[in-house]
């Protein structure tokens, strides 16, 4: 490493930003140092052909590579598209709401209300349960679902990165496909993936760069995409296709890959929770050992291990906090307007370093203006 | 520059490849200088929220250079969405096929017969013109085509990267709005944006990575969308929401910023279209001068100066040639299957000198070879 990259390096700050977030320094590290020229190719990977031999082997590798990451069976496919979660919010109904045009929502904050929204356009909705009533503070309870045997697919977004709640485990919906969001915790754990019909993604949260989607999807159910979807919009079409049947964000795919080897050889998913969860709880257990200073957002049985979400007595003093974190170095932390107060987002790729520090930050600070 | 960076550039090969393809390699640099953090932010761009000032900063900067390259007025949004000309397919007809539901196309090769497609399923589709006859090896005359007074618009490709042709000027069409698919030439010129509707074009050719695609349209065309279209569909969204509406690629509308700033720095739009006509003519006057041993694809008034396809006596030569080429460092050069033979595609950031290294190499090989 020369001076000048060190310098670079130093100047890194904690970024604490719900999405683009944070990704692990080595896999920038290994972007850099093939940016102008893949190993062998002499070609950078911003420039080599989708159809190409090199592509070929980091679209499947990275495919592989998730398949074993969550242990996913030949009964499901996995894409990589364009368009964001908010894509999927239209592909999702305009594929599987069809025949009998009807579908059970979760709402459990901003993006399942989104994902409602567009599935309006094209059948019926069953809002199956919303907590909007207390500000989406938790997860509901399984006895609160009011799901319909008919439906076409029950829809839940597992990570709320707004509000700062998660699911702990998946709602029950018997033999109704269970859909779901899973943009900002995929990865984050191990999940059993036959209890699902489609997972989607939009990886800028705890997979890779914005741009790139990856949607795993059980393969009968693309029984229900009819031909005369336009082609873009139908599933069938990537799967098919290999996911090119036109030209992917093969930059993001690449890094996708990068984030998924990484993420082998720190132990996968099982070691992933157990740090995720350490970090967290150094988190919480600061909010909760401030005397009220701190407030959480979520109900304690609903936080999440991505987005820790908190007030303080008054705007004001929220403000300040604000200020103070970013002029040492903690960056992204204002919550969104929907809340207010902070959000903590640390995914995957946030270092538990970076975490301490802000807790040592957020006690000093209490001490100082409590 | 270090010794490991020395032998990565000294690695890098002549790239012909249709897209995505060669970028400028001043790009290529300062994006690999920054990947771990952009100067003064302490974060890479492949971080950065989307809502952040940076990025604000980066995508206003990089519309701004777009608009000012193309002379586009204020009667112009400038978009940058994600899902690459295929969505594009489906999204013009979408948005400003209806109320008539009826629009124009000229079919000068496969991406046309693709829009076309998509356009069906929203409408009538009426069919100007077609070269498909002579296998797509030329531009239709303005005579040749059969416009309807009363369509919704006008289709046509630019540039047809597999048969190597290409419109030297827009097709006249009235006072109907004129739909450009430009994703194999925009940038090549400077064009006159007034004459058009809507102009679309994925980055991956001569912009920037794949998995961005810009849409520059008539402010007045929008408002055929109408409100009941999926969110991410509707052109009005994105305008609304300044191609933030949901999380872009980011790092792609970074790249393309790098690009059009290499543009700027370069001597802007007609020095580009002065060196692209320069470098095509090496190629087509290598061809003509050959006695028959190359034979262009295209007739010669429809010749692009992006894709210059061209075929040898059998189809052994051919791959000899390719194979020699390849070993020599000339990488791409095989033509699409529905035309076979070559092509070499040498867009904007392709160097002059990579066209005279394959004109010394294709006029050693025919010495071989005759």
């Amino acid at each position: 490493m020369g001076a000048t990259e060190e310098k670079i390096m130093e100047k890194r700050i904690h970024n604490f930003s719900a999405g683009p977030a944070v990704l692990p320094v080595e896999v920038l590290e290994e972007a850099k140092e093939h940016l102008l020229s893949l190993p062998g190719v002499g070609m950078s990977v911003l420039e080599i052909s989708h159809r190409s031999k090199t592509f070929d082997n980091i679209i499947n590798q990275t495919r592989a590579d998730v398949k074993e990451l969550l242990d996913i069976s030949d009964d499901y496919s996995i894409l990589f598209l364009q368009g964001g979660a908010s894509l999927q919010f239209s592909m999702v109904p305009i594929n599987i709401m069809p025949p009998k045009n009807k579908a059970d929502y979760i709402v459990t904050g901003s993006w399942s209300k989104k994902a409602v929204k567009e599935a309006k356009r094209v059948g019926t909705v069953n809002i199956a349960a919303t907590t909007e009533d207390t500000t989406f503070n938790r997860i509901p309870k399984q006895e609160e679902l009011k799901l319909k045997a008919d439906a076409s697919y029950v829809h839940f977004t597992s990570n709320n990165t707004i509000y700062g709640t998660q699911w702990k485990s998946e709602p029950e919906v018997g033999n109704v496909p269970l859909v779901c969001d899973a943009s900002s915790d995929i990865f984050h754990k191990k999940i059993d993936v036959n209890k699902y019909g489609i997972i989607y993604a939009g990886a800028q949260k705890n997979m890779g760069p914005s741009g790139v989607t990856m949607v795993i999807s059980r393969n009968e159910l693309l029984e229900r995409s009819t031909d005369d979807l336009h082609s873009m919009l139908n599933y069938k079409t990537h799967v098919d296709g290999n996911s090119l049947y036109n030209t992917p964000n093969t930059f993001g795919v690449y890094i996708i890959g990068l984030v998924t080897k990484w993420l082998k050889n720190n132990g996968g998913l099982d070691k992933m929770y157990e740090v995720n969860t350490h970090k967290a709880n150094l988190l919480y257990d600061c909010i909760d050992n401030s005397n009220g200073f701190y407030k959480g957002h979520s109900e304690k049985k609903s936080r999440s291990l991505m987005n820790v979400t908190f007030n303080l007595s008054t705007e004001e003093l929220e403000k300040k906090l604000i200020a103070e974190a970013t002029e040492a170095g903690f960056n992204g932390l204002k919550g969104h307007r929907s809340v207010g107060g902070l959000r903590a987002s640390i995914y995957n790729a946030f270092p538990t370093k970076g975490v301490e520090e802000l807790v040592d930050f957020m006690r000093d600070f209490q001490s100082k203006n409590n």
